[in-house]
């Protein structure tokens, strides 16, 4: 058999790669992103630190939490600075070769301080998917087995990281919760307490949306931008407030699409599958109209 | 560089969780819940039992396979019986300590008994999917990569459990299979034979739905409930029968929400997107009003 | 405690498996299919070897990438000229027995001379990620972290495969994809360049879909067959063209549904959760109706 | 090709094994043993729990050591009771079923109480080897890279639990480390502190040894019994006192072989590859008779 | 920091390789070897059908043995067929490219055929171990911990695979128990029944010895081959008879060395540490001449 | 029943490990040492790139074999780096703190030029083994099988990394193949080519032993030291030339021992079991007296 021509394959692709990278104005060696793989495990370690009990090692005895609880939340905070120093060389080009230690040490730290509200906030949204879903038993079992919950802490997460400056990987956690529960929250979005997703599948929320407390959403509820104006010179404007804002109590039935920079008024309930684009007053019930029933015809 | 307050922030952690639990009136040591990985690999090991040659070890030998599906049918109940316990105890707090090891042992050996009739189940779903599927080439690539079986497998294990009692691990081994195919199936509802869901991302059925033998569905589909009544202290009502009835041989359209202990008559048809609240006989066609389609106006 | 009937299970199951296979006209030993595991490890390879800097190994020094990237092509194309063996025999009953080595090993280098087109492809698709999306700030976060480029180097892989008889591979290697993103391809889709799906989920594009350059999709996109006609022996028709055509530049928003073998016209915007069974002319704006908003009613 | 008669042998094992279990007694299912993969990590674990910044966790940061230390212990002590149970069960035939859950428990503990004691022992064998080795620049480094020390953690962990009746978890884990480094310790022997065994590949310490503080062995020494007299029944009396005793100070060089309950006097130095069958006063120095050595005579 | 030069270093790897491999008349690409690594599992999946309550998975129950038996007998077949085919190839350099696939099937076969009158002639060395060690409290301990025993499982299988011509995985199988135990049994060696191997570290077993039944060797005990004749060309002559024969109840202590092919008659005693040149009749007792003791002299 | 008292172990445990470093005058925070894990990982690489057909993946094909032999030894010298990096901090403790990215940069460059030679010298031994060892069929074999090689591997690579002043990584690079083995021999001994140790288990060969070339050794000799003279402070004086020099063709039979800065002139020959502590001129034989053999007396 004759051999597959791998050395020339190797070759052309290393010279798309190398005019891809400087299409990019890169040199030739990019530095390096934070992994998706390490934030994996840095963000199960931070929820077994948060949740020792139902989401850590399930053998663990009553009298070892605190150890267990301390020994992982260092585990994780060493990789998470790893992932910090990562995303601060990516964005400092002109410092090539800096090491960023003493910044990702303290970005870190910050971080960690953020850990016990972000439990307080987690505990409220927990509340809220056992006031919301008839079908709950228990809180433990919502903790261990419901998308929407899996979906908050990485958003919570993420959504302090955002705020430390730390995009990318902020990103990548809320990435790893929509992979697995298709629940798309955009880190930069803020969320009240008390939230719940039911079931989830085909979430979205943008990233300058704004949610108030007590809000409840169910699967495919998407909260997007309705047009992205280019600038001048024909480019995306990027990062304006294009989300919508939803206020307390507000709930939203599934399928329903909300986009723009409006406003659901505090009490409102938007019905399954409507799309929204323009601002409701507080205490709106917004409906679909009625589909056709008819008989199938009888085939000829 | 100043270290970051670990031990604080420990127990900090410890004090939330501590007044969590007094607050959800558990002790301080709370009781252990079935694991989601022990039950993932349950569950491999139960599908590897039921199409060992083509769900089990790929390179199995003919004559070894009754072998190795009484090898794996052994590990994956000794798992499950393990499962078993702890969700018998979590339930049982007036019994501290107990094992129920005997209990456990009952319900995996009744479980067991199912495992044949599961089998001939999802050899009706295979077939629906084979005829309602005009990509679909044969039978065994259907079973190694449509999303609507993997979830069926989960779901028709998951059934089983939870007609047994098993709520937690029943939810849970459907919780796995909307992880990984967007399809979310209470282990409650009761489905027929000869189910067909393709494509299958976003497809929600809830805990009181009961569907005939030959109904097809397609992606986005919501079987849901459409209001969520509260006692006379304003907490919701558990568990009552809520969602649709779709009767045998229904196909409904990729989109539809369909809400509401609402009865589909067989042979009807639901279109895509539509929002059905209302019961519909038996052969109904039921379509979306026609959208509106005009040229984009040009810009000023 | 009463031992659990194993054996009797076994046997039970065994007969259940022996009848199905006979009923599929198959012997009692099956041939093998390629293992969605083996592919699941293949595509990661690929994936690697096309981006290296961002997604292989994460650590990798620049003089050793272009050792790294033939590495990693070698066990990619040695696992999947296995696969695609696997593939070549199960669809070979007539020729029991039969290795394949030689065909396979042609395949998998026809694959191979196919990787630096789809590199330069997924290039086009980065760049329409990124000007088409205003959250994002560089191509390389795009490429880690948006579930959108990473189902479509799973489609540009699976197309290639489509393409050279491999019907079997190329459907798990989107149904991957699918898993991870809620993205769904089939892989007989046609797909020009520029292609940018944002969040995803949800997205459904048909066996015979033609998609043209610089076409832009929300999540919860359904491009799929209208219906599915039967032959003279109540069978479906398989493989008729039956899924829609969108020209360049199209953009369809979040939920729409396009069904049946249709035409949307380039430039044209498809609004968000439409539902368009008939062909449009380029640059139509097709929206839904406005819903009603109304005060919630008093309480009686 | 014939298939191989893997049925066949399966039985013919089996009908083997029963009666072998037969011939010693026992009923069909034997009782379970300790597992030696088990108590492997169970002793890298407690390795850790004793020199966390040594043989823990490389990356282990300061202030998470405490942290670190209780989790890995809690896991060790964990497996270690699990262990315990099996042994319990195992040497108790005549109560079958029986869990012995609280008898691990207390055993378990006793053990986790002697940990700071041996850890302060094993400093003294740290000096030992420190001092008693030209080749040694730190005691960091002995204690990661010599196998005496290695074989010394083994035993001392293993002579505790002897103590406590579990020979068979003892002599396991006194196992692990003679595959590891070829030193052969019996649990039982009794060994002072400051001890020291240089390269050591081949030592072999027998069960009723007694070792005074001090002692320093090389390679291939042996301290065995002498002749293993039989009972009436032509039985080997087993457990009597045939090992022998070194006092303080002594050393014994590379192939000595000592053998029978005979004392080595206080200050002794036991020269290479001699044999020694009776006892020596304190100061002794005994040595081989030296080898000839002449020309190699010329070829015929 | 200036690269290191790797592509230079794997250059001139190359071109070393390179020219060794044509000393060794070799074609550019070598055939492939059997592989150590694989060869493990397969002798510890062998060993746990042989054993399987005791060397197999420690939580299997009783009535799934049979099951467990098979299923890892067939793992263990394919792995070895595997082997063996890649042994056949290596032998074989006049027909590149033959896949031995029929062959090695059979050899397999034959192989397995040996179990049952291997696991017999373990179970006379358990008894040996039982009978001939003081220090043993039951045979089910002898199994898991003695090295001898495991040295023992290793060779009678590798001498079966020795037998039917398989010289290199025979070689790899006793390696691999000479790693792990010290002692170092050359699988051409003939042992017979009951044969007893304390303590092991040392022990080296020549490729043409005869051990007779009922023998028991302790560690460091070498039956070698006293000199190497060369061919006229001043090549080692190689594969003829050049280690001992010792017949049945013989028993060596430790450290003894037998060399060439020299007889030790049934019933003979060899002591430690002596040095045994020259044939010795039934009934003999071997002993070393006694050592000098001295008082230390006072230092000066 | 009464819980471990874990909490109180920890803190003993803490108050010991704080004691043992005051006394060895080290802060409370230690400083980090290479880890022997990372260091078999290591050197497995290292060996994989040296002998890629037979250490290294065994798929491997033969077009991709530099790619692969590149790639490994990237990752090798990756984490080489990084150890070495520990080892100069933690001999550097007055410059707490600083990274020596750039020394160890710069050492792992020096070790990699000196691969190829180290694969040359590897190449004479394999040769020294074929032509010692009448049971050879082929050097493929000796690679693979032969402890001896595996030492000599790891040994040759450490002696390269102790001239380069890496201590640490050295020893523990040859404590690996020791424990694998039961070779030991220290990384500063300086050994020729055309090397052959046969079996191999209990050779000690010391720190400062001088081999010339075409030396072969048996299994069990030790190369050690005679004497160890202390200082005015009664220390041990360390690392002064206190081991043999073999001059080149000498042969040292199984067992024996050399000790002492003594010379043994070439193509002399020291028989099984002897003890030298004088040198002895070239071409001479030593061997041992011989032993007595009497018949066993008749029991009274």
């Amino acid at each position: 058999m004759e051999e597959i021509a791998i050395e020339h394959i190797v070759h052309t692709l290393a010279s798309i790669r190398e005019s891809a990278l400087q299409q990019r104005q890169r040199l030739s060696q990019p530095p390096k992103l934070p992994a998706r793989k390490a934030l994996e495990k840095c963000v199960e370690w931070l929820a077994a630190a948060l949740f020792p009990n139902r989401l850590g090692d399930p053998d663990i005895q009553a009298h070892a939490i605190n150890f267990y609880v301390g020994t992982t939340l260092d585990k994780a905070l060493r990789e998470l600075q790893q992932q910090i120093r990562l995303e601060l060389a990516f964005k400092a080009p002109a410092e090539p070769g800096k090491q960023f230690h003493a910044q990702a040490h303290t970005l870190a730290g910050q971080f960690a301080e953020q850990l016990p509200p972000i439990r307080l906030q987690l505990d409220t949204d927990l509340q809220a998917a056992y006031q919301g879903d008839p079908a709950a038993d228990s809180i433990d079992e919502i903790l261990v087995s419901y998308p929407g919950i899996l979906a908050l802490i990485h958003y919570r997460i993420a959504h302090v990281l955002h705020g430390l400056g730390l995009t990318i990987i902020a990103r990548l956690v809320t990435e790893i919760a929509h992979s697995r529960t298709g629940i798309d929250i955009h880190p930069g979005a803020q969320i009240g307490d008390h939230f719940f997703i039911d079931h989830g599948t085909g979430v979205v929320i943008g990233e300058t949306a704004i949610i108030g407390s007590h809000v409840r959403l169910y699967q495919a509820v998407t909260l997007g931008a309705k047009n992205f104006p280019k600038d001048a010179n024909g480019h995306l404007v990027k990062k304006f407030e294009r989300h919508p804002i939803l206020e307390d109590f507000v709930v939203v039935y599934a399928g329903a699409t909300i986009l723009g920079r409006i406003t659901i008024g505090q009490h409102s309930i938007i019905g399954g599958n409507v799309w929204v684009t323009r601002s409701v007053p507080a205490n709106s019930h917004v409906t679909q109209a009625h589909s056709d029933a008819k008989p199938i015809p009888a085939a000829a």
